[in-house]
């Protein structure tokens, strides 16, 4: 099973939290375990061999744990996603492939759509997809849709998988923690609108794709995994957004798997990550 | 030999360049080519076999080019450079070690430091250093005692390895897309002061280095080589600083080879580069 | 419109083929050439402004040039490809994707596998999907049926998309040169069967693939693609395997992209690549 | 501190150790921890407050400890290494100049090269060289030599900074565990003589490095660190010799400063490496 710990730090953590493993006969498999100093915060995650008393150790670690302790134990691999899109096919297409072959950790319960091209896409693996359109709406309106349309699942996470929209303080505030993105660069480089054009103005060498928790201020959320793919002068905008749909479809597929694998922890505006 | 051509592009440079070649019964080893159609742009490189007549066929290029064709022939394997440094060490060292063993494509005539720490290191390899203390001087002051040490050597370009010091407009209108500086950060994230400070505060997962030609405005010069590496929640500001020293020397070091090997053009604010 | 051109190599080739193209006014956009001095072989690939002529601008080509040019003008960008299968879904799915979204580069004509769990999904994509199993066949009966369904159609090239069965020397030489494999290492380590178990057995830090043309020594032809991904002590042979997975299918869509667009030569056992 | 442990695994390690910490309130800031089940071998590096009482906490950890348990606590950072060389300047300079900046994580005590040619950059550095040439000599001859003089020193590692020698099974057994090597391609591609020019000839797209412990088998001892950087048709089999050197050189700086740093645990032919 899987214990995931986040805490305030102090003296006796770890031996506390063994302690009450080695009494149920449980064998570490594998552990990491990161202390930031500077916050003074305990983040753990341990592999063990299996047990069937899982609320009996989360009381006993509780019991040993600082109040603020968040324990997780043994998360359920048959986590709930429900995606966001607007028009671009390549992420969404990853995650459907993955789920219908039952490798993506989780379970698509639906696709939400402010465009209806991909419609057709969700249909062929029965995967129900909802056309909201921003167009004719208020923000709030919108926003209003898209939450009714969501609350219809018990989702663990939100992820959008290239949708175009920006998002409320109020929207986020409802999923707190909860919303991944995926960024079409490699941030804190080229926030906002049309990261590949700024990339070819600046003639950079490369760009890259950026997953991370989704924060009221734009782009400005935790970071949980960032890759670059090297470009050279002869690329176009365009081919640079070309290249760069691969590199979101792999840097999404890695978060998620991360975070479905409960790897990542979230303090404050950084995410520690146990690879 | 290496034909280096830049000028404005039109129907028929390549072929007027290789009939050039082809009369002289000069072979093509290798060529690169690129055209920016939207800066109706032309630039070449050409590998040939060897050839005496380098001064005629300039001449024959000339009359078959635009009047704009920046040709260079032959590029003497020979070039000089001035490197400026501040306390930092490793991209000094790679420098000083590859003119050692003459691996580098050029050869250091001098290092001029604005701290005087680095000068035992140019001893030990008999490299000729200048403590230019930008302390008790103003900014006038300071640069007139880089530009007359500089003024000593004919170099062709200055590389600035970890030079701390910002210089005024002036100082680089005199060696305009001749100074070569190495950024600690993948511009244009972090641009300015303490970017290890800036990436360690917003999480990034990988840090990079950026070596650029110097224009006027701070870290706004065109890009030659960027890198990165992947750093985690683990690193602290220190951390990162001292796993950028290795991605810094090695960008300056394969930008320096790229430059001093003619494979790297400038146009406007962007490189061509033919790796 | 791209022209692609291999000959043995000779002083005047690239001036004779631009001439011709300067003659009809014709603008070239970008070229890449090569000559591999050991071998005096000359390979040159080139985007020029569009033609109607190409028929006209082939026979003027190919009157300047050696006996031996091969000249591929304004290659079909609806190039057809058959994909051949085992049991793994990741290369094909990426493969029916890129297909069903038209970025393919290429046609899906058909999928062949040797078993019938992938049927489902290319019924999803309405792609014709054949299972032939090798079982209670010989490998020449075997072959044949491959042989006769790949007949129905007019396929430039054969995909090998996780195609767990050895072909025939007869087989391979009926495709000669049009036979694409992804290989599950980073050849020529692991050569064979079970690379991943291979690697892990070693204890290597990365892990590969490899996308080659296919010959008929075993995992010896030409190279196209390579790339890695670390591992580590605590990756298990099947975490290689899954993280072996995502390499693959990278490498696969990026040989595809590069053979599609006409940009991989092949002589004697390696690949020139213009990338 | 650092405290490194390595023992057969059971059930409640974890807890022993943590709680020998917590009675003496040594906070622990990193934990590495890792079990090979199928060896049921278990590893553990953790980074802990400062404390004096490091004998006592010695004894207490292996009183609680397995019988074979090895154990480390708080490694001296002066550890003491000998190099030894052939011609090749690169790998020893980066060693050479981080261990006169004082960032190489342990001292150089001397060199010996089989050739005189890097005596003159050892000079520079004050670092002793000794010059024993394998001409003239029996390999027994040879290998004494050799012995004697590392025994003047007591160095914790051997480095083969491209030492081009095969070392018997008799002078590896004398050094078991405590030789490095950098091997010039990705192991176990190109074992043996001439890797770069194998790599020529069979057009691969990318050459490594490898970093390892020397065990009697030729490139078979466990590998620490392995890198790889992409080549191309247009790189002979000098290119590749030159492009190689770069990753030679950051290969074994990385394993080095792993070893060095207490992060390298070895079990029968493989290392369990904390990043």
């Amino acid at each position: 099973m899987v214990i995931v710990i986040q805490c305030k730090d102090k003296v006796g953590l770890v031996a506390s939290i063994t302690t009450v493993l080695m009494r149920k006969d449980i064998n570490i498999i594998s552990m990491r375990e990161f202390v930031n100093t500077e916050e003074v915060r305990f983040f753990v995650r341990i592999e063990t061999t299996e047990s069937s008393d899982v609320a009996l150790i989360e009381a006993e670690l509780q019991a040993v744990l600082p109040n603020d302790a968040a324990i997780t134990i043994n998360p359920l691999p048959d986590k709930k996603i429900v995606v966001l899109v607007t028009k671009e096919y390549h992420c969404l297409s990853d995650i459907l492939i993955r789920n219908y072959f039952s490798t993506l950790g989780a379970t698509v319960q639906c696709v939400i759509g402010n465009h209806a091209i991909l419609e057709e896409l969700c249909n062929k693996f029965n995967v129900p997809f909802y056309y909201i359109s921003h167009e004719g709406n208020s923000k709030e309106a919108f926003e209003e849709k898209l939450i009714s349309t969501i609350r219809q699942y018990q989702s663990d996470y939100l992820v959008l998988a290239k949708f175009m929209r920006i998002l409320s303080p109020q929207f986020v505030a409802l999923f707190a923690g909860r919303i991944i993105n995926i960024h079409h660069s490699f941030l804190p480089a080229f926030i906002g609108a049309h990261p590949y054009r700024q990339a070819y103005e600046r003639g950079v060498k490369m760009i890259g794709a950026t997953a991370h928790f989704v924060t009221n201020d734009l782009d400005e959320g935790p970071i949980i995994v960032q890759q670059i793919i090297p470009v050279n002068h002869a690329f176009t905008a365009a081919d640079m957004i070309k290249a760069g749909r691969e590199i979101e479809t792999a840097v999404l597929a890695k978060a998620l798997q991360l975070v479905l694998d409960d790897r990542v922890f979230v303090y404050k505006n950084k995410t520690v990550v146990f690879e």
